[in-house]
């Protein structure tokens, strides 16, 4: 394989990091030639020194400022906020682009890479889930591909290389059910921001992190299987895997199965999206068989994690209301870190947005940021109410 | 998918009853042309009356004439011993010829079918131990495949589709241990026919059943791997996996596994051969996630299990001695299933008949079964030195 160029959007978030361990380890193999941060300047200048990019972007506009002293020098163009992250998403002479930002910040940037013809590798989950259909459908008059680094869909994206979409019966993806899944449904009201974040398999940001704690993680994974593999929402299944080495599976129509592997370790489908459709030698993780225990499976407890089933609800709803339940859980998961509202009220926030939620169609990415918008200031409401409602008793207590 | 017209080579066997089990759950996908038994003449005659095939052979001599008045005013040719196998493998019309011969009586009706232009679905072992070269090679030169059914090369094969040969790090080779995978390795010598031909997990005929006791069965697969997916002996390994749910797994060069999984049940990956490339829609078998427990992986004993190194020994050694080691083992397992030597003599018939053999080259078929001969000749003597010095000590005892 020819050296590969790529932008790296997130450089230092957790996907990032990962991006960046692998273009160390795999020497000659990429090039990196811009990179983005929201606001982590020192972070971003020492990648500077290290990669010597053509061009970088720092989103937050404040921090864009203190960059441009920072780098001054350095020899590397620097754009600011959103628009710098499509400057650099369009940049001329990328193979591809890495999308790691968090959130639906990612968005915009993801349809300037594809509108410029670059391939985009894609950890953003809000993208292809609030505006998959578009993407998709951009991708494909521009001849180019989105390629998941999510570990299901990559283990999905895997078992069906040399199979039609045809023999697909169902897609499972497994979940490790997260920091939760044995605390008694009664007692989810006392779980905390620090118990939610105590992942048992993966390392990751504190976002995803509570999204895997209330499985909206996986709900947004089911929209994202339907988008990437083109299979309906009633043949894409989720079952608990404690020990997260199954990354998940594919059911064909004749009643086999496969499975992909590995340590639980972001890098493998990172390096798998970067290298496609080569597979590039790397010794970066101790084989899945070193060691392994148990492997088991279970049905998912879905009385404890309604986030999963609003997430099946918003592709029935169709248009913008899978937009609307991303931003609406952008929007609860930092009202729960923040400790406004209680861990079951996270899913609570989400399905008052949707419920409420009106039919429109998914026609134009400004529809989507519009949806995005809406669906926060509606979130923010709901969390107002019910913080309300929850100081309330406090009164009471004091009589 | 066209009706594809079929030819079953061992209709009465195991694998035989599976492939008919197909043929007659997926009306109108296959239609059977042609037949064969040993010697089961009543149910090769209700076969013929069910199936209405344009030829059967009957393989047993003795069995060859009764069957001819068994099966007068049927209409169906009626051809006998391995000459009538051979004729049955080159039957004009073929689509493709299923060979679920057990033994190495399966080689020479192989070649005829490749000769003849037709694709094989191979359950047969020991053709492509004993003469996968040649039969491989001369598959090549006739543009016909050669697909195979066991549920390891099937899953394997499987994991392998759309994956470029050179990314494959190893094959792992899942093996349940088989009945005997628990006796401490001091009581062997007690293990009677009765208790090997117990499997745990697979029902199968009495031969491979006694090869998953002694893991011979694991070895000869390592040798099919080897000749199948052209990968060094080094790069196939064997592992336990009690419940015979991964029915192999694929490591490649980036650290990533791809497994296959099903209940066990043959039926699969001899659907799976049959309609390759296409997987065709069936019901056949419960899904593998249904009820599933606990997966387990661990390494091979390898000091209660001689024979899998005798498999890689047989490999190293090159030429002929893959074709020794099987046909040794054909009578040692007879010897084993008739009383005359132990359980752990099964692997030092084997092993005494590898040990003195000759450097020679695999260059045709005749020398192919000319090593078979000797090999059981050898085999043969093999036992009765082991057998009478089995039956000395009885003379002693009753001093």
């Amino acid at each position: 394989m020819s050296e590969k160029r790529l932008v790296l959007l997130g450089a230092t978030g957790s996907i990032g990091k990962s991006t960046l361990d692998i273009v160390r380890a795999l020497a000659g193999k990429f090039k990196i030639c811009g990179l983005s941060t929201h606001r982590r300047i020192s972070d971003l200048v020492s990648l500077v020194r290290e990669f010597k990019p053509e061009a970088v972007t720092v989103s937050d506009a404040m921090a864009f400022k203190e960059a441009q002293s920072a780098l001054f020098g350095l020899g590397v163009k620097v754009f600011g906020g959103e628009e710098g992250l499509c400057q650099l998403a369009s940049l001329g002479g990328a193979d591809r682009i890495v999308n790691a930002i968090v959130g639906s910040a990612g968005i915009r940037p993801t349809f300037a890479a594809v509108e410029a013809g670059h391939s985009v590798v894609i950890a953003n989950k809000e993208a292809l889930v609030a505006a998959g259909p578009l993407i998709l459908e951009l991708a494909r008059k521009r001849q180019v591909d989105i390629l998941p680094i999510d570990s299901e869909h990559s283990a999905i994206w895997q078992c069906l290389q040399g199979e039609a979409a045809s023999s697909v019966r169902t897609i499972w993806l497994t979940t490790s059910g997260g920091p939760v899944l044995d605390v008694p449904i009664e007692e989810l009201e006392k779980v905390s921001p620090e118990m939610a974040l105590a992942h048992p398999t993966w390392r990751m940001g504190p976002k995803i992190t509570i999204d895997s704690a209330t499985l909206m993680n996986k709900g947004l994974e089911v929209i994202e299987a339907h988008r990437l593999f083109a299979v309906a929402p009633e043949q894409i299944r989720v079952i608990v895997h404690r020990q997260s080495v199954v990354h998940s599976l594919v059911e064909f129509c004749d009643g086999s199965f496969k499975a992909q592997l590995s340590k639980p370790d972001m890098r493998l489908p990172i390096l798998y999206a970067l290298g496609y459709p080569e597979r590039l030698e790397a010794t970066l993780v101790p084989t899945a068989l070193d060691g392994i225990g148990a492997l088991t499976f279970e049905t998912v407890p879905e009385e404890k994690f309604p986030a999963l089933g609003l997430a099946y609800r918003a592709l029935q709803k169709g248009g913008t209301a899978s937009a609307a339940l991303s931003a609406a859980d952008e929007v609860a998961v930092a009202g729960f870190l923040e400790g406004r509202i209680s861990f079951p009220q996270i899913s609570q926030t989400i399905a008052a947005v949707l419920d409420a939620w009106p039919d429109e169609p998914l026609d134009s990415l400004e529809r989507v940021l519009e949806a995005d918008k809406r669906a926060r200031q509606r979130a923010a409401e709901e969390i107002r109410k019910r913080k309300a409602l929850r100081d309330r008793p406090v009164i009471e207590n004091a009589l």
